[in-house]
Formats: structure tokens, C-alpha cells, sequence
């Protein structure tokens, strides 16, 4: 009997998996231009950290987190984000006191949420975000939402939507926070009990809960730009004066509020607009999270970054019917008739494959007509053929499949031969 | 209060993480150049896939495992190792009917042991290994164990030891496994209890015990070579004529057992000869494992493959005193001067990226003298600075920091002339 894959996971394989690769490949080059260094953290951390890190009140703390005990009987939990084990990095390694500052990361990776399985939405999935820590200035919230709105735009996508908004400074949302319980307090018996938990909490997050997003209060709420006071009105609008400046479309949402209880200042998605994307359109989010490194024990550092789903970016390229080009096919196969040519032909694969020429053999003891079939599926470009008469007159016959072009070449020539093709 | 890191993993940091991707990225070139192509299973498998695939009498599956229930009552394991999940895979993606056999994989990503935390050893690790499934090939063997050697060569390192035996076929095997039955049985009360229990499920895991290593049995247990038959005598003599051919030294050590259960014929492992390596000098280890994807409910496959810690890659290169290249510092900094210049700099800074310039700007409202520090810190190869008269007259200063040399460039001609000096 056979053993399947979990429940909710995908095996990513070839011919899919260079898509990943493609797009990693991107965002690593990206990285290295706009200087963010990649930081790798631990695929699990302590439990305690995402409760602190992504807040209690969350469905993903509450309720999609693969938490465990280890064998010493510590609590673990699958990271189901990135951005709290970064800021724990940060505040454990001391990089406050960096002399380089802000102190720009970035990270790729796994990451759990154990979400009910549907089209596009996996229980591991990878993430690709950004954080830059030690920065108060508008203009690297610019930097951040340019960076991600690069990626996509390099990889070809053209159907994005850039929302922002802003949630203020602390002031300005204890000044929201007030008149939304104001607003919902008279009738929150009328809403679901993690809305009624959320009231007292943290209010702003029933404006994010699906199953009361139709009632009518939810419409007449008070709207955060309504409360934004003097700075962080200032701070909002010099954010929109760059992104103009950098010919970087949005538009302003007041009711953009991000999932996650620390953020402030900057709010953000980036949706795709692509036609028969289906239900999923968030491509992207982020945002200012200026109180997460204290709340991890750490000075009080601005911060603010971003993290997208590789999977929705593929889905995204898919709606909008964009290939990406992968290198396809090799350079050149080995095909021999002959034990001896055979035996040879191991030697000759390696010595071209270390002079940088893509090339393969038979494995399978075949025949010659079946290793050139293989050499077809494999779409080389050349398929050298070597006999034992060959091998004794030291000879090899190589043909180019796409003119069917034959020549015979002295058989100690044939690496430099090959290399002065590829150039 | 903050919250550390779990204990036996790492944070991987900028100034460490370059190695890794270093690494990385030559691991994937050579699997280019070779055929191997990448697959990505899940971090976590059910966990009879490992008490299957591994093996159930092994230190991995009976102490070292991560295995917790998900919400949905399953009992998943944080992957120990790669192979057992590549072939279920192969198995559940009926791979064995891909037209191009035989199915040659890559792997790379952390894998999960709970072991006592020591130098050089952690609970989370890197893994990179190939499979190559479909083929009973000596020379398969061969590529497979010259791959895993030219990576650590091109890597740099020269003082390696490869070490290669034969646990020969099934019927050399069931010889060999009776006559260490018969070996240990009269006294196998003076071993340890994992001993006596190996000793009806898997007698040749008693030579690998790192209880009993000592016991005056062990040196004079009937060693493998001894009981190979003619076909498993021809395979071994077939892939040391091979790797004789591809000029890779190695030494026969019949004492070679791989900790897992399901190796046959060829085992091999690569350590590091260099001194002041320490006690762990295993760099990689492997072997043909032809049961395998039959046990996993698939038709009968001969498969051969490798597994490599990154993490000792590393230790490998510092222990042999080698300093890879990284590439350090960015290209140009924009210093800017007055709050318009400043706001000017934000989309100076993202055209030249764009246009491949790594540069940096400042983020922290500095002067400009301490923007030079910070240029410095940044191993900046030019600074340009532009002040709020420069940006009027629609000019900009270059200073090449090598040579002290400036020029005054046309503000709106800066991004050609960056990119015609970069050619």
C-alpha cells in the first residue's frame, strides 16, 4: 500500500518547479540591487513568539497554527508567517546596533497555516517578503511597495492593483479605536463571538471579519482617515507624493486593514486585476509595524515590509497568460553502440558537463534507434554517436538534429570542439 | 521580555547566508549540466512514510523524529531526510511512466532531527541530495558519487576521502545477514538492548551501533565482501572501473554501512581529511537503495542517490582555511543635501537600480558627512552627491572613492553614464 502526501500540500515537481525557481532567482537579483540581505530563520520557533508577534486575537493564532511539543516538551509552532521570527532575530541578535542602518532583510520560504484546503490555497505555502528595521522615513514605506511592485512587473505581470491606506500613529488610533467601540458596543450582540472577544481587544479587527462583513454597521463605521492626526497625515501624504514619483499607480482604501494586530502608519495590498483569477486577488501585503520589535523585547524600532505568496504570483501570471521562458532541452547527447564506446562515453559526459555543456547518456542499455528517441524527448540541440570502430579510430560523429547536418571529429577534439560551439 | 530562538537551531545572517547560497547556486548549475532536476516535497510527511522509508529499527525513526498531531487528528513528521519523500513522490506521481527514465531529482531544504545539540550539529539542518530512480547502471552510480565530488571541488576543497563497499543484491545480502546471526547470537546478551533487537529485524545495524562499537565481536563480524555473489562482485568491479575512469581516487572499506535500512549493492560516503575538522567528518553520504519503491507500494525501481549537510559543506571549507568570494559592496550611494534634493533621490535611486546599479540612499535624515560614513560602511565604489542648487541646475557630483576623483554630471544624463561606466 502506498503512502500519500498530507492532506492540503503539493508536491512541486518539474516542469512546474522552474516557474519557483524563476521567480526566486528574480526576487534574489531584486534584492541584491535594492540591498536587502536574505535572513533564514528557523522553520519552527516557540509558540509564545506568534502569539506575541502576530497577535492573540488573529484566526491564525487562534486557530491555524501547527502547534506541537518537542520531545523536551517545549511548545513549537510552524512558523505561519515570516515577519515575527525576523524581528526576533533582530532583537536576540542586537542588529539595532548595527552600524548599517535600517537594517534591510529579506526571506523565502515555507510557511503553515492549517486553513481548509481550497483551489490556490495550500497548508504549506512559500512566501517571498521583505523588512526593513530602523526607519522612520516615508520614503523607504516607497521602497518597500516599489520593490514588490517590480518583481511582479519584471516577471511581466501588467493586471495590478496597488491599495494603501494608512492606520496612524498611536494616537490617532486610540482615537479610532474609541469611536469604533462607540460604534459597535450599542449592538455587538448582533455580531459572531470572536467579533464580540474583538471589541475590547482589538476592535479594528471585526472591519476584517468574514462572517459579519455584510452587516449593516460595518458600512457606517468610523473610518481611520477620518482620525489621522497632523503627522500621520503628513506622513500618508509624502508616502503618495513618492509612489507618484516613482510612476507607482494606487489607490487609497480607508478600509484596508491588514489581518495583523501590529501594524500602524502604512497599510497595504497588491491585488491582480487579471480576469478569471478567481476568489483570491491579494497577491501581496504589508505594511508599518512600528511597535513589534518593543513588544519582542527589544528597543523601540520602526519597521515595516511586505510578504507575498509565490503560489498566487504564479496563479497571477497564469491568469494573465504569461509563459515564462525556461531553458529547455541540452546541448548535446551521448549515444554509443558498444560496451566499450559505452564504458567510454561515461568518461566524455563528465569532461563536457564540467566544461560547462549540458549533455546526457543512455542508462538503460539501449539500443542506438532508442537512446536517439531519448536524445529527441530531451530536445538536444546535437547528438554525438560513438561506436567501438569509432572509439578505435579515434573518432566521434556528431549531428546537429535541427539542419541534420553530420561531421566526424578527432575524438580527443570533441570537448574543445563543443565549447567553441556554445560560444 | 523577549523570546529566543528554540534551542539546537540558527538564525542564518547577512555576512554567513552568502556561503549558503553560494552553494546553493552551484549545487543547481552542476545539477544543470548533469540532468537533475528539482523537486520540492512538504516540510512534514505522514509519518508512517518515515517508519517505511527509513526505517523502523534506525536511531531517525525510534528517537530522533519531529512527529505531532495536526487539528484534523493525523499524525505528521517533520521530514528527517529526503529520500523517503522524493520516492513516495515518484511513486504517487507514477513517475516510473515519465517517457525519460531514468527520473533523476534534486532536493535542498532544512530537514528535522531531535538530537542532542552539539558543535556543527543541529536539530534543524540544510540538506541538498540527488535520486536518480529507473536505472540499475554502474555508470549511474558512478555520475552520482562524481557529482557529489566535483561539488565540493569546485567549491574548493581538495583534502576528501571517498570511501565506497557493496552490500551486494538480495541474495548476497540474506548470506550475509545469516551469517552474522550466526556471529552474534551465541553472545548477543553482552550488547546493548537496540542490538538484541536488531538482531532478528536488521543484524547488519548492529555494526553501526555506537553503543557496542568496541565489543570484541565487531571486529571479527563477517564482513559483506565476503558473501557478494558473481553479479554483485561484477556491479562493484564495474563502478570502480568507472570512477578509476572519471580519475576519482577512493579506498574499499567493507566496514562502510549506511545507518538506513534499505540500501543494497553500492554504499559510499565522503569526509573530510582536513585537520581540525573535529569529531564529525562525514560530508555526505549515499548509496542504491532498489527495494525502496516497491516498499512504498510502487512497481519494482532501482534508484541511487546522495545526501549532503550544507552546514558541514561549511565546516568542511573553514576547516580547510578557504575564503569563498563574496561579492561586497554596492556600486553608488546618493548623498543628497536639502529636502528637495532628498525627495529628488527616491526615484534617482529606483531608475538606477532598474537599470542594474546597486545603490543605497539615506534613510535616516542624516547630514551629509555622516551620509559619506555610511557610504563607507557600504563599501560604496562612487558617491553621488546632489544638494538642492546641483538639482536646480539640473547637475549632480561623482566621486569615485578609489581614486578621489569628481565630476559634474548632467543630472538628467546620470543613469547612462552609471551604466556606460559599469560596462
Amino acid at each position: 500500500m502506498s503512502i500519500s502526501i498530507p492532506r492540503g500540500t503539493q508536491d512541486i515537481l518539474p516542469g512546474e518547479v522552474e516557474k519557483w525557481q524563476l521567480i526566486e532567482a528574480k526576487a534574489r537579483e531584486l534584492c541584491e540591487k535594492y540591498q536587502y540581505q536574505e535572513i533564514r530563520t528557523p522553520i519552527f520557533e516557540q509558540t509564545d513568539l506568534f502569539a506575541r508577534g502576530v497577535g492573540d486575537t488573529t484566526d491564525i493564532v487562534q486557530k491555524e497554527m501547527y502547534t506541537f511539543e518537542d520531545r523536551g516538551g517545549r511548545s513549537l509552532t510552524l512558523r505561519p508567517e515570516g515577519t515575527a521570527a525576523v524581528v526576533r532575530s533582530f532583537v536576540e541578535k542586537k542588529m539595532f546596533g548595527y552600524p548599517n542602518q535600517p537594517v534591510k532583510l529579506y526571506y523565502m520560504g515555507p510557511m503553515f497555516r492549517y486553513e481548509r484546503p481550497q483551489a490556490g490555497r495550500f497548508r504549506q505555502f512559500v512566501q517571498f517578503g521583505v523588512e526593513a528595521l530602523g526607519s522612520n522615513d516615508p520614503a523607504i514605506d516607497a521602497e518597500v511597495i516599489s520593490l514588490a511592485m517590480n518583481l511582479y512587473k519584471e516577471m511581466g505581470l501588467k493586471k495590478l492593483k496597488l491599495v494603501i491606506n494608512s492606520l496612524g500613529d498611536k494616537e490617532s488610533r486610540t482615537a479610532h479605536r474609541n469611536a469604533l467601540v462607540n460604534h459597535f458596543q450599542p449592538r455587538i450582540g448582533e455580531f459572531c463571538q470572536d467579533c464580540q472577544n474583538r471589541l475590547e481587544k482589538n476592535p479594528l479587527r471585526i472591519l476584517d471579519c468574514k462572517q459579519d462583513h455584510n452587516h449593516e454597521l460595518m458600512k457606517t463605521a468610523p473610518s481611520i482617515i477620518d482620525y489621522l492626526n497632523d503627522d500621520s497625515k503628513a506622513y500618508f501624504e509624502k508616502l503618495q507624493q513618492y509612489l507618484t514619483q516613482l510612476e507607482i499607480e494606487f489607490v487609497v482604501d480607508p478600509n484596508l486593514v491588514r489581518g495583523l494586530d501590529y501594524y500602524n502608519h502604512t497599510a497595504f495590498e497588491i491585488m491582480s486585476d487579471a480576469e478569471g483569477f478567481g476568489a483570491i486577488t491579494t497577491l501581496c501585503g504589508g505594511g508599518r509595524y512600528n511597535g513589534l520589535a518593543e513588544e519582542m523585547g527589544g528597543p523601540e524600532t520602526p519597521g515595516i515590509g511586505f510578504a507575498m505568496s509565490i503560489e498566487r504570483f504564479i496563479a497571477a501570471l497564469k491568469a494573465e497568460g504569461i509563459e515564462l521562458e525556461i531553458n529547455q532541452g541540452i546541448d548535446c547527447y551521448l549515444a554509443a553502440l558498444g560496451e566499450e564506446a559505452k564504458d567510454y562515453t561515461v568518461g566524455l559526459l563528465q569532461k563536457l558537463r564540467l566544461a560547462g555543456v549540458s549533455c546526457e547518456r543512455d542508462y538503460l542499455n539501449r539500443k542506438v534507434k532508442a537512446q536517439f528517441k531519448a536524445a529527441d524527448r530531451l530536445n538536444a540541440k546535437y547528438v554525438a554517436v560513438l561506436g567501438d570502430e569509432e572509439l578505435a579510430n579515434n573518432k566521434i560523429n556528431l549531428k546537429n538534429m535541427a539542419t541534420g547536418e553530420q561531421v566526424e571529429i578527432d575524438l580527443t577534439q570533441f570537448v574543445e570542439y563543443f565549447q567553441e560551439l556554445k560560444r
